[in-house]
């Protein structure tokens, strides 16, 4: 990975997972997956019409059935996309802020409270794309979209931990998930960043908890602590 | 409250916040809220039309704008019932586990466990009505809703932890609130009641951090511990 570049952080802090708009027009399946980003996320999958996505990408409506099929194959490829995105956002940010394993377990929820301060924040895209399409089988590959990405982060929590030492790294990435799931999911009901505050103070708790027991201080082994 | 019967938990397996169909048919209203109550849990608010609401209440579709006024405030009314549905449900069966209040803020997980193996499970209700929402002024009162509903459930944590003598009720509530939040969410992406597991384990180290210091053991005050 290239070293970090400070000044590349104003223009990160755009939310994750749309791109730049480029001068010129993309080619209509990009346009679309631009629109589905934007319209997909901020009002969901059910309530955005295939007319809204034409509309919002300048193509024809034709055009979503001859790049991607359909409406729920349009959303599965807008959470790959952004499960591309997101990744690559969250591993920069993590590289700008911290070396060392332990530290950027902890980092994940300082870059969790930047995502949720977004004017655009509206939960977690991931989370909010399998909730919109609980209706079942039509959409399945949405949510087995979101299974990879959810996958693909706690990988990365049980690999950090791992670095870092700490005892039942598997375990432990299943607990921080948990603090980051429920943080997001609070932050857009509450309209607030307290959750995450509220995580990243569990989260230490928990990341403690699993610290390898130092060895017993020497000649003091056998002395048993006080109740 | 009344003594807990613990005959009635085989009945108060089903899921909270749909009551029992009577033998009659319910008046329009409560036929309407019967049916927002399965359709809007089991395929969200936006994919839930106005026909199919009147289709399986049995009622005409001009019901819903006499009795609710709209679509979205038949949603809210919906959340305000399960609200009411659900914490009685979740009280009772926290009475019928346990009296002391530390054992209860563990149980809600078991509590949990319970209602993630529902077969109709589709994840929280209410935080599935907040995204089902995102987009805005409109279904405000459906957020709203939602949103008492998460501040009664914290109060009842608090309030547990605070008859528990831990340490800072409040936090500790925040955080408890954040690893139901991310097990309901998780255990609905993942079809798995795994997350509720690791939110139970996380939760007994969260709490174990909030018991109060003890005080220390006599003539050993000064002395220092090791490293």
């Amino acid at each position: 990975m290239p070293p970090p570049d400070p000044h590349s952080l104003q223009s990160e802090r755009r939310p994750p997972g749309r791109p730049r708009r480029a001068e010129r027009r993309p080619p209509p399946d990009q346009a679309l997956l631009d629109a589905a980003d934007e319209l997909f996320y901020r009002d969901g999958i059910p309530a955005t019409g295939v007319d809204a996505l034409a509309t919002a990408a300048g193509v024809s409506k034709v055009s979503i059935y001859q790049h991607f099929g359909s409406k729920d194959a349009l959303a599965a490829a807008y959470i790959q996309r952004r499960d591309q995105h997101f990744t690559q956002w969250f591993l920069d940010q993590v590289d700008l802020r911290h070396d060392e394993p332990r530290a950027q377990l902890l980092a994940v929820f300082d870059i969790l409270l930047q995502f949720v301060r977004q004017p655009e924040f509206r939960g977690c895209a991931f989370i909010n794309a399998a909730t919109d399409t609980r209706a079942g089988p039509p959409a399945d590959p949405v949510l087995a979209a979101v299974q990879i990405h959810k996958h693909r982060m706690r990988a990365w929590l049980a690999q950090t931990a791992a670095a870092a030492d700490l005892a039942n790294p598997d375990d432990l990435a299943a607990q921080l998930a948990l603090l980051v799931d429920g943080a997001v999911v609070q932050a857009a009901i509450e309209r607030s960043e307290n959750p995450v505050a509220a995580a990243r103070a569990a989260a230490a708790v928990i990341i403690a908890s699993h610290a390898p027991t130092p060895p017993p201080a020497p000649g003091r082994a056998d002395s048993p602590l006080p109740e």
